[in-house]
């Protein structure tokens, strides 16, 4: 069938807008019809180039939301009609990693994931006759998609698909990492760096389970008002910290949590040394400091080993932590509820003609999420 | 009173063995007859002046036993009479690390502690006429010392203090690393770097907590037989794979875990790189990498921020999260019942006058634990 979407042909480059083909699924795949999709730093880092796993001819994209129109052969979990999100990390509910309810890196379909193909190692979409590879398992940059079925998460039939797609990466990375992350506790002390789409996430994620004092840390102090609005109680500008020596950031940060430190860290930015900061100001005897952000391809975090020794605990979350299927409806669901804001994060909505512009807007860092409506 | 004690006149010098002055307990501190004190590498490391917090002239030791022989004012928790340990970390019961519940890690006289002084900032200890530091809170290489209430741990009567003086660090330190720090599961895999002391107490301690293999890594293949008989279960020389290449030696034990790595990981020899090795070496998605060694000043641990990303943590621990006087009286206990052994672990029993040769005994790696008993 033919599908509107937008084609990375190779890194660097502007994105194609134009229609592409795609295939009916195989047995165990599953066709959505993608109404929204959010745009995000990681669509970006590969279509850069920077990526050394990114593979071009590319539709990018893992942030989308829809409806289920076909099912292959052998789909049970989900049926025509069904309000979905594709989940970037899928849940096969059989591998190690998922029978171990200990993490929600299911590695059934890793290998071909990785490789820009679908389980059974072909492609299914293609343009002007040659094989296009899928992205993140998901490649919601086309208003059709076809996905594995585990990687498909059933969700509440009147959440609005131009908002929940944004929990399909962002929303859930950021609450997740403190609900099922780090599982911060009430009445605790909290850094977060970087005050984008995650940080804010992990914000109103902390403000819900509890915390006292959420200090948010970025350079931008434009990125305040909205924090603010998540939760953050405190604001620190590492520029006006003796000229962003993170030293000095790091005792002003401790000294704001009473002088021990922070019960919990979360960094957000995919700065290393920032990540070495965030490991010296948790708290003294207990502090978790979470990586959420990613590095720069070979960058290395490094500390003393006796910042370990004296208690400090190091984690990092994928997908705050989430399991695909189970866990990602659940953050629709609090969005429903009202426990969560996700509309306010949302600062543009576009038609996907306009996906280049976005892009360029992303790297001013101007709005928070820009989503692509196909309905526009 | 005059004591006998091996003072440290300077680093790097034999210890003299001497007679020096001790002042009674002031206020809130406690005259300990020590009957027995282990020797460890910490104290080598202090008599080396590779330690910067290293103070002379000092009485090393910090791994004793014996008898509560008098009271400061206000002493309410232990008597004469009583068989106590002394501990180098206290537990005030009190300040905000004692009271979180999280940590052993009590501050209530760190500073001064640090320092080589008693809580009001004086010493007990001097040698003709001067003042002679006290180390690590403890002293024990003086059949008599002074030591502050919260750091008296009582213990059972009937233990013999010649095996018990090293629950006082190196038994503590490895069986509550397995049980209370990295809290093993039954049926987990482990890894264990460095059969000494410390590694061969993390070996007994992850056997008691159900694990099902425990892989233990040493250059000396000598080490394997007394691993075996405290519950190793396979044995690894890092020299046989790939000469040492440290991402040989890690893609090895993982491989020996099933292929995603051990669920525990434990480093017990203060190399920084062996660390990271560790940090890597554990399970995918899970696997907990725990610091024990202590590393030389100044080094740094450091790995790909996507190691935690992908669901390794990171921690460390001091005396294996044992509070002082609430847990150090339970290791004496599981010895009593059985649950350990602590007897294979002392290879050699001298007096005080033979101590310089036990230091030269460590240096050479020969034996696992030498005990200076006082009464020989």
């Amino acid at each position: 069938m033919d599908v509107r979407a937008a084609i990375a042909l190779e890194p660097g480059k502007p994105l194609i807008v134009d229609t592409v083909q795609l295939e009916e699924p195989h047995p165990g795949e599953v066709l959505i019809e993608i109404f929204s999709t959010g745009i995000c730093h990681t669509d970006a880092y590969t279509l850069s180039g920077k990526d050394p796993e990114g593979k071009f001819p590319v539709i990018l994209g893992h942030e989308g939301a829809g409806i289920v129109r076909q099912v292959g052969e052998g789909v049970t979990s989900v049926k025509p009609g069904d309000h979905v999100i594709p989940v970037y990390i899928p849940e096969c509910r059989q591998c190690v990693m998922c029978l171990s309810g200990k993490t929600n890196l299911c590695i059934a379909i890793r290998k071909t994931q990785g490789e820009g193909l679908m389980p059974d190692g072909t492609t299914r979409f293609s343009y002007k006759g040659k094989p296009v590879f899928t992205y993140m398992g998901c490649s919601t940059f086309a208003n059709y998609t076809v996905v594995p079925e585990i990687a498909v998460a059933k969700i509440n039939d009147d959440a609005p698909f131009s908002s929940v797609c944004y929990v399909g990466c962002g929303v859930t990375t950021g609450v997740g990492s403190a609900m099922w992350g780090a599982k911060v506790e009430p009445n605790s002390t909290v850094v977060v760096t970087g005050l984008g789409g995650v940080g804010l996430n992990v914000i109103q994620g902390c403000r819900m389970m509890g915390a006292r004092k959420i200090i948010g840390v970025d350079i931008n102090p434009a990125k305040a008002e909205m924090a603010r609005r998540f939760g953050m109680t405190d604001f620190v500008n590492p520029k006006e910290i003796d000229n962003g020596n993170l030293d000095a950031l790091r005792d002003h940060l401790i000294k704001m949590c009473g002088g021990w430190g922070a019960d919990y860290t979360f960094e957000c930015t995919g700065n290393t040394q920032l990540m070495d900061c965030m490991l010296e100001t948790a708290h003294r005897g207990w502090g978790l400091a979470c990586v959420i952000g990613v590095a720069a391809a070979g960058e290395k975090i490094g500390v003393r080993p006796f910042q370990l020794i004296t208690g400090r605990r190091w984690i990092g979350t994928a997908f705050g932590h989430a399991r695909g299927r189970t866990d990602t409806p659940k953050i629709v669901d609090m969005y429903m509820n009202g426990q969560i804001d996700v509309d306010s994060l949302i600062t543009a909505r576009i038609p996907l003609s306009e996906i280049n512009e976005a892009f360029e807007m992303m790297k001013r860092g101007e709005g928070i999420r820009t989503v692509v409506d196909y309905s526009l």
